[in-house]
């Protein structure tokens, strides 16, 4: 049993998979929706005690559960149903590294609906969203998200902490800080660090609350409104702008990553883990892949390494350099001003 | 480069890649309506080519093509862009094994669709198409399957003729005919054959043109209406009942192949391609998945084999027994009067 659709060469029924592959993330959502790896993580493994437990049929949770096993996120043994590795690590609500909230932003309307008209949309080489919608202030999106996807951006803030935060007293600022994991890891690994995170107004009342818990709160600040029209302060050693050009066109990057450079100490560096393809543009996969979610924006992209060197460049930096983030699968620019 | 997601063990990115799948999904049905395979085929391989002949952005065409690249249906060569064995074979219009009408029908609201609330669909057990669609009479979506789906059909058709068209002179009866493929491939390799088609009167327009193609219209006749309704006519030497057990509840398929049971000769047998989960319902994993697509359907299911041989034998068949399509997916249920 494979956990993947597995193509042979020149067999139709590959065809048939990709285009039945939409039930994968479907029926995984239904899987985290119904809290389903949580109960069975809990001791139910029969078909009618899970079906009584997620207050489902016993018809589809029997489907729902034979899919799920065929996709690798459940294991069957006779007539019952246990976790698997990934499963119990990512899936169970009560395992530190459940993931199962990441369901909600990355099949939301306002994120998967952007692909709905693809056709059109590759036509045009962007989206047309209805209202504009990830771009308009204080989108709800944005407090999904930075909910949402915060527990897959522990991994990343707490490498990128471990390789910049040092023990010297620094002055941050985290551009575009949703949930605020970034800044946070630094200021939980060097005692001497003051951040500033900056969002809207409503994405920050989570970051807040994660600087909170962190035990940081005394050494987080907080700017409202958006990266391109608030002052940014000036001084700082470090900013932090993750996950946050590839919204926009190479112009408009420019034009936010000089506001940057100007904020920063003389010795200051900028920061910013990317979704970042080779110059081939296929891969590392995970991060080539991006691009299609983006083409579904008015303008942003996943930027090779070469194209964000050169705005960093326009903008004044004077060097910038790549970092790998394995195993995660973004990657950084460093920049210097 | 790999074709599929590739989980490893406790990766978070295999929960990443599962909620992103429909993208796949997306991304291949849009290079099938924008004809970028046969494009590529006759001979366009760079981006600017391409992009132009397809009348799409080029930062569209970029961004489907090198994903597209990804999931192993193009190859890419520098900055150029080639068909795969698979898409030259299935993908390119001008191919005779073209497959690409498949995504009219497995993405159409109708289908796809069904899937749409899954959460709630799992929870009744089964859907409530909002005008019973799929059931209604003369519904359009059925002449799309005929259409869309023909193509898939060839090979099956092909194999079950071959083990049961005979020599001798036959009466044959097709039940839901959809495309007509089944018995035309008889009457093809039995020139003593003639085939009655039933189904709505308009899906029986395109069964019609493929008897005509075939070259078999004056053996080629056909019954109008619902197969619970309509008369059957008798002493058929062969029904087939092809992918419609799969919509129904087991009493209601109880009823039908009661029908057939009378319909048929002495000697007859009725001949059913499913797609057959085995007992344990996780193998062979096309006919298994399958059961997710009928889940959203109000009474349907992939039944396995012991499940079909019972409603044949309450039906009044006295034996029946399993044949395999290999390589297509499906398999058959062999029943003897």
């Amino acid at each position: 049993m494979s956990s993947s659709p597995q193509p042979q060469a020149s067999s139709p029924g590959v065809v048939f998979d990709t285009l039945q592959a939409y039930q994968r993330s479907v029926a995984l959502k239904a899987g985290i929706d119904l809290n389903l790896f949580t109960t069975i993580a809990e001791g139910n493994h029969s078909l009618r005690a899970i079906a009584t437990r997620i207050q489902a049929s016993e018809k589809g949770t029997r489907v729902l559960c034979d899919y799920l096993t065929m996709i690798g996120f459940l294991a069957k043994h006779g007539a019952e149903y246990m976790l698997t590795p990934d499963s119990a690590a990512f899936l169970d609500r009560r395992s530190p590294g459940y993931l199962g909230t990441m369901a909600n932003f990355l099949m939301s309307p306002n994120v998967a609906g952007l692909l709905e008209d693809m056709t059109d949309v590759i036509r045009r080489g962007g989206g047309v969203p209805k209202d504009n919608a990830a771009l308009a202030p204080e989108h709800p999106m944005w407090v999904e998200f930075a909910r949402s996807m915060a527990p897959m951006m522990q991994m990343p803030a707490e490498l990128i902490a471990k390789m910049f935060a040092g023990s010297k007293p620094i002055k941050l600022l985290d551009i575009s800080a949703g949930h605020g994991l970034y800044g946070i890891a630094f200021a939980r690994h060097n005692p001497g660090a003051k951040v500033v995170g900056l969002d809207w107004v409503n994405v920050l009342e989570v970051a807040k609350e994660n600087a909170a818990k962190a035990g940081v709160a005394d050494r987080y600040s907080t700017i409202p409104g958006s990266a391109f029209d608030v002052e940014f302060g000036a001084g700082y050693n470090i900013a932090l702008v993750p996950n946050f050009l590839h919204h926009f066109d190479p112009t408009t990057n420019e034009k936010l990553l000089g506001k940057v450079h100007a904020a920063l100490a003389p010795e200051g560096i900028a920061i910013a883990p990317e979704f970042i393809p080779n110059d081939d543009r296929v891969s590392p996969e995970r991060d080539a892949m991006f691009s299609m979610q983006m083409l579904g924006t008015p303008a942003g992209d996943a930027y090779t390494y070469a194209e964000l060197e050169k705005m960093f460049g326009n903008a004044g930096f004077v060097r910038s350099e790549m970092r790998e983030l394995s195993p995660f699968p973004q990657r950084l620019v460093v920049s210097y001003k």
